[in-house]
């Protein structure tokens, strides 16, 4: 994007923007994942990390797909959201001793993650919808569906569990 | 929090330190959010910032409020997410050229703080709660409420005007 041009002119612009956005920013939770897992001692805290990093390659994957069908250029942009969700993460979690209290930290920075990606996913969407792309938006909600998901399954294990061993 | 040190010891600690990034990210939004009314066309979105921008403040008093009951002292740390999410929001709208396109990408923008917002108050709710400050979390849920009362409203503007605007 250039710096002083206007290069969004019309709703596809601002679609294929935002498939680059989130394409780096699924790529750059491929290589976050891992970590996250590592930090976990929870292990089913730990393999639904590793589960959601299966998952994040395919929606890698889905991504391109879109792109193609499109008929855009795969290609990433700088996600700044990401970017700044990712080393609040590390910060957080490399400031915490205890390893139960670690367990929650994660918890909470994987679902500000999930979050970010559901609300892109849904502009997406609805965006695709709207320029006549259901192809492309059933493609998208697979992935939205997947978040959601994760973001649920987070949610439950950490107040059935991870939570209660943290204030212990 | 010190750098090579390991300050959070215990889930109150992590409470505490949760309150201190969002209590910093709500006194961002109410500096981002007259810049976003300022760039929306649509009335209704212009509008939609501007009550936001009051309850925004008003979550800004909650959380000093939670502050208080729980004997912590009012104090912001950086929150490199909602730092990126505006940088984010200030790149892309900055891009775009047409002004319902540009309507478009605020929504999108407004939605991303929404979610951080829904995602760090649902973890703190569920922590004060496992800390026994039931009085806390009743106090934090009256902002999520209000959160995801806004984020619903912007998926409806955007879903019955903004998006059919910006796509023609």
């Amino acid at each position: 994007m250039g710096l002083f041009t206007k290069d969004i002119k019309t709703m596809n612009d601002l679609f294929v923007h935002q498939l680059q956005d989130i394409y780096y920013a699924e790529k750059q939770l491929v290589k976050a994942l891992p970590k996250m897992a590592d930090k976990a001692s929870d292990p089913m805290l730990k393999h639904g990390f590793l589960t959601h990093l299966d998952e994040t390659r395919g929606h890698v994957k889905r991504l391109e797909q879109v792109f193609q069908m499109h008929g855009a250029q795969i290609k990433a942009v700088d996600c700044p959201a990401i970017d700044g969700i990712i080393e609040e993460a590390d910060e957080v979690t490399g400031e915490v001793a205890d390893k139960s209290v670690l367990d929650a930290a994660l918890i909470n920075a994987g679902q500000a993650a999930e979050h970010y990606e559901i609300t892109r996913y849904g502009s997406l969407i609805a965006w695709a919808k709207q320029l006549g792309r259901n192809d492309c938006a059933a493609v998208l909600q697979k992935t939205l569906d997947e978040e959601k998901a994760t973001d649920k399954k987070l949610t439950a294990l950490a107040e059935s569990k991870i939570n209660l061993r943290a204030a212990s």
